[in-house]
């Protein structure tokens, strides 16, 4: 796709440029591609007649469809943020419904916050690999990002703590099976990543889209749930520095865009005003629609989804365990969408993308693409959450074979 | 509503402020007030019929609402990109859907082409007065505002020649009824800016939300339009400087908050990439549902929204002509829904506000909010959109009442 120049931009539009992800999505069209490369819900798995209910309800009664396609308040429907402060509530964090701004989408919270807080040249922490839609959307305000590498439990602490002596705006990361490693900070982790954020008063961004799709272990406490412990704590210094990002995109359908922001409310009486300037609200009838299904079917959503993909990822991980070279390692997430691949070096995630599309239909995303800093080429993400089980282990065949060979061809050179 | 600071926040939304009409739209609620403040459309006139049928259509069917409700692309649906350039093309404007950009609401486009084009301190040129919203979303971006006052036919041309030789990023203005003085710039006044702008390469940003709500007289060609004209015309300079944004929330229904840019397809690159970077994508099925219904409603609702709206601009007309004292003057908008009150200096709009809520029971928007530079504070908007037209009359009636009594209690002081 060529980009001709437009005069007069401003920087940080002008150096926006197509993603990897972006142009791969058209090669999932294909149909005789297999692909791990789509980190999207399962459209199989919507709760289309609970949705199908919800919409008939609010269009047969005449009041409530003439409000649900009127302009509304830019802090969001109130009972959404109603249901969304008592989901918050069974989770451990207590907000009211001025703590919690509705969102188009978690993308759009994370845009938010990226503009509320980051002058050009300010400090973003984030864990290397990260999601690449916050990469994107952070580096338009042309920050300078500052990479922490991650092991089994999360941020590497002693590499966190020399980015926060940097005084950075915040730090972004996605606490439950992130996207794209599928790594799960832990308790541990979490209260020590907290306490350094409280000692150097660095604002902790948690992104937590995939919370609800645990396969096994215990739930962990957020940051949110672990901030509100620390604050009722004598002696504590009483800032609020944990901003919490939902969505309904993972567990409901992502075509409502419904996420939010839930942080203190000073913070949110801002972000509020911010909504106001850049699109004045979410759409009312979808927010309607959103907080009828969260409220009939979330639960039940959430038992069914982790039915379903907790069988693909058992799939996948038995596929990788079975067939891939010893030489490649991989993670084993509690939960989410995703497994992180790492080569040997040498080899290159976007070179073995383009071989793997050729020569054996097969597809995923070269894992370059999620850091904000110097990309690690030899790693790559799969994504288990479409496709049958057979198709997964056929692709995953497919891919351990060409890797394989490879990696013989190399050893051979 | 107070706002304790939240540390480390950027300039552009730590001097985020709400908005009078934020405030004012509290006063709408109470049904003993009659309230000429709220500039939106009479939900009584929304095509619920249409809109019912279309969701119907849409959810009947297990494979159009699995994509309904998946992810979609940023650019938007390409049935409604082509619908639009359908409209575009019935209004003298040739555009492909290359060249068009769904937003979230006309509001996301502004904040949008604001986030393209302004670096902090960059000329932006306003109306005078000009769309609150406007005002606001630029402003997050420090531009410097220039403000060029309006005669009958639109903005000064000695003053806005002034203004492009300061060499700003663009020109917004509201070309058809502006919100929120009811103007509509002439067509020899539109010839005269475009060529301007293309003697001094600045962009015209045309908001175009009330084009199709023209009461009387004949459509006068947008700037998109007539550009295109200028283009065919040998020995001109070939670039393409007008941005035309639209929306669907003025003609069928605000809530599927769907807008759009038609503009140069070098910059509609980009912008698309902002979306995406931004929230990814408007809302899939609020995309079908507004493809749908414009399809089949688009035409017989500009039909039936001329002739009410037509009918509430009259009333307020002719109880203005009849009731109002001669010191007060008014504009005589050919459609849209706003008329402009100018006071005799003295009269303030913010004050006269408060009497006319707490005497008289009558709400107005006071015209200093609508000035990006010094306001005019002896002015005020009345929308005529919303209400019967035997309220509209007795809410002029008292109006005008009120502002005989000040006036000559002005006179005797």
């Amino acid at each position: 796709m060529s980009h001709p120049s437009f005069p007069g931009l401003s920087q940080g539009v002008s150096e926006l440029r197509a993603s990897e992800i972006r142009e791969l999505l058209k090669l999932i069209a294909r149909p005789e591609i297999i692909s791990f490369a789509g980190g999207i819900p399962d459209p199989a798995l919507f709760p289309l007649d609970a949705i199908g209910k919800a919409y008939q309800a609010v269009l047969q009664d005449q009041a409530a469809a003439r409000d649900a396609f009127q302009y509304s308040i830019s802090e969001g429907y109130p009972p959404l943020r109603e249901w969304i402060t008592g989901y918050l509530a069974r989770n451990g964090i207590t907000a009211t419904s001025e703590e919690v701004l509705i969102t188009s989408g978690a993308q759009q919270a994370l845009d938010f916050i990226g503009r509320a807080f980051i002058e050009p040249g300010d400090g973003v922490v984030m864990t290397s690999p990260s999601y690449l839609g916050a990469i994107q959307v952070f580096g338009t305000y042309r920050p300078t990002f500052i990479s922490v590498p991650m092991d089994d439990e999360g941020a590497v602490l002693s590499e966190l703590e020399a980015a926060f002596r940097k005084q950075p705006k915040f730090f972004y990361l996605t606490p439950d099976f992130c996207n794209p490693a599928g790594i799960t900070t832990s308790l541990a982790r979490r209260r020590a990543i907290l306490e350094l954020a409280h000692r150097y008063g660095v604002a902790i961004l948690e992104d937590c889209p995939y919370e609800e799709l645990r396969y096994e272990n215990p739930r962990i406490p957020s940051f949110a749930a672990l901030e509100g412990e620390y604050l009722q704590q004598p002696g504590n210094d009483g800032r609020r520095l944990v901003i919490y990002v939902g969505s309904l995109s993972k567990v409901l359908t992502p075509a409502l865009r419904i996420g939010w922001i839930c942080a203190d409310p000073a913070l949110i009486n801002k972000l509020v005003l911010l909504k106001q300037a850049s699109d004045l609200h979410c759409s009312t009838i979808n927010q309607m629609i959103a907080c009828e299904i969260a409220k009939s079917s979330h639960a039940s959503q959430v038992e069914k989804l982790r039915k379903a993909y907790k069988e693909r990822r058992d799939v996948m991980l038995e596929a990788l365990e079975r067939c891939l070279p010893k030489e490649v390692r991989y993670t084993h997430p509690d939960g989410g969408m995703f497994i992180w691949l790492e080569f040997p070096e040498g080899i290159d995630g976007t070179e073995l993308l383009a071989e793997a599309v050729k020569d054996i239909q097969v597809a995923f995303v070269p894992g370059s693409a999620f850091y904000a800093t110097e990309p690690k080429r030899n790693t790559a993400r799969l994504a288990f959450s479409l496709g049958e089980p057979e198709r997964i282990r056929e692709g995953i065949e497919r891919l351990a074979a060409l890797l394989q060979n490879k990696l013989r061809a190399n050893r051979a050179a």
